[in-house]
């Protein structure tokens, strides 16, 4: 096998330190390739960019093995452009992060992160999301590690079409993490769990008098089976979660097949 | 119980003609309050606001009996905000659309039709999207009786936690549509197919010589069952998809247990 083409974006933005954590680590699996965006774009959702025309520039990451560039768009626009118009070839691995903050339960559905992974797999390319378990400056040593040793494994045995890992990380140094860790095994394969949010809204005034709201709220602690994402990540655990997009509740199509409108 | 308290949101923004149609269907069911995008916000994903303040107005729709917001944030913003800040009681029901254009097979993943629905289900009310299959100017009145008997027997007989309702309806006349339709028969039910874009982006140049790239594409065929969304619509009928977001990959949980990565 050549040498392996990795793709690499985010949500956070070009200019984000996870991202170029994430550069390092995968440098020592294949050639390097970044297409992020040009501002933070946390929680865009699986959003893309119909109305308007993408930018692309390239960046200086600093790192001269690495070829980076800044996207006008959303997490996933980034990569439908980077793999359908800008990259010398097929990449062989999307990965997305390191997130900061991480991505379980109901973030999932909302966090960009997940969605740049996600238009990989779309686009039928083997793809993970990382993210660590810290929204401030964490220490990307021990992110890094792993990201290497999960990243190795999907390129030696692939993905199944259709499937995302979601890979959440605690903020924990090295020497806390589960033995084994860092030579590819103790990770636990979790599901997607749901751990939410109480939500609620700010409501202010501005100086002109006019009102506005800002999204505010905090973590609601549920309770949940042990191997969902959220607890495990709690545990002080790597999880990873395999993910797919095939939206059918199929535990309900019986009971609704029963409903007057599905009747002849 | 008292009337029902309905709550309807859109991608197209506050101006587009399904969603006066759905407020007119909705109308004959309960009292109806808008909360949709000051613009049009396809293909948002899943995308909330976080960084910027929402602005709400109160929007004049010609429907005295209705009372209509527009908001600056995207769909599910819109749903969230009305659940959490604005609306004088919980809903009853969330009803997305009637969306310019089919959301079946890959579009239901960048959907902010589908969004809108899926945050009222992620807030705990029964939620529907309803999508009419012609980009250009439908004639909504077969839509609006579709709309009127879904959202009726939902009232009736709820959702489970976490489901969502996928609506999509052919573009035809009502005399075309399967016979019983009307009087709330003759439904199909169906899975979330795999239908797709060839995607492709055209790159052009500005008049200041700087590159920039629109996203383009067609839809591909696919062989897919006929159990499918997009077949159902094909062949003429009405298609409705239970909808979760439980994205756990259950089917490869074992494959995946083999990995060295989760070995102890």
């Amino acid at each position: 096998m050549s040498v392996p083409l990795i793709l690499i974006s985010n949500d956070d933005g070009i200019q984000a330190a996870g991202l170029r954590a994430l550069c390092e680590a995968m440098l020592t699996l294949g050639e390097v390739f970044v297409m992020a965006p040009e501002v933070e774009r946390s929680a865009a959702g699986h959003a893309i960019t119909l109305s308007d025309p993408l930018r692309v520039n390239e960046v200086d990451l600093g790192l001269p093995e690495v070829r980076a560039y800044s996207c006008s768009g959303t997490p996933a626009d980034c990569v439908k452009l980077a793999i359908l118009a800008v990259l010398p070839r097929r990449p062989d691995l999307v990965v997305s992060g390191i997130n900061h903050g991480s991505n379980t339960g109901i973030n999932v559905i909302y966090s960009g992160t997940i969605s740049a992974a996600t238009e990989g797999t779309i686009l039928g390319v083997p793809s993970a999301a990382f993210s660590v378990d810290c929204w401030e400056s964490p220490d990307f040593d021990p992110s890094k590690a792993v990201a290497q040793q999960v990243a190795r494994e999907i390129l030696e045995q692939g993905l199944p079409d259709g499937t995302i890992l979601n890979v959440n990380i605690p903020n924990l140094p090295a020497e806390q993490l589960p033995p084994g860790l860092l030579d590819g095994q103790g990770y636990i394969l979790t599901v997607h769990g749901k751990s939410d949010w109480q939500d609620q809204f700010d409501r202010r005034v501005d100086p002109q008098n006019r009102v506005y709201y800002w999204l505010a709220g905090r973590r609601r602690e549920r309770k949940e089976p042990a191997n969902t994402d959220e607890q495990t990540l709690r545990s002080g655990q790597v999880s990873i979660t395999p993910l797919h997009y095939d939206l059918t509740h199929h535990r309900y199509l019986s009971d609704l097949a029963g409903w007057k409108l599905f009747q002849k």
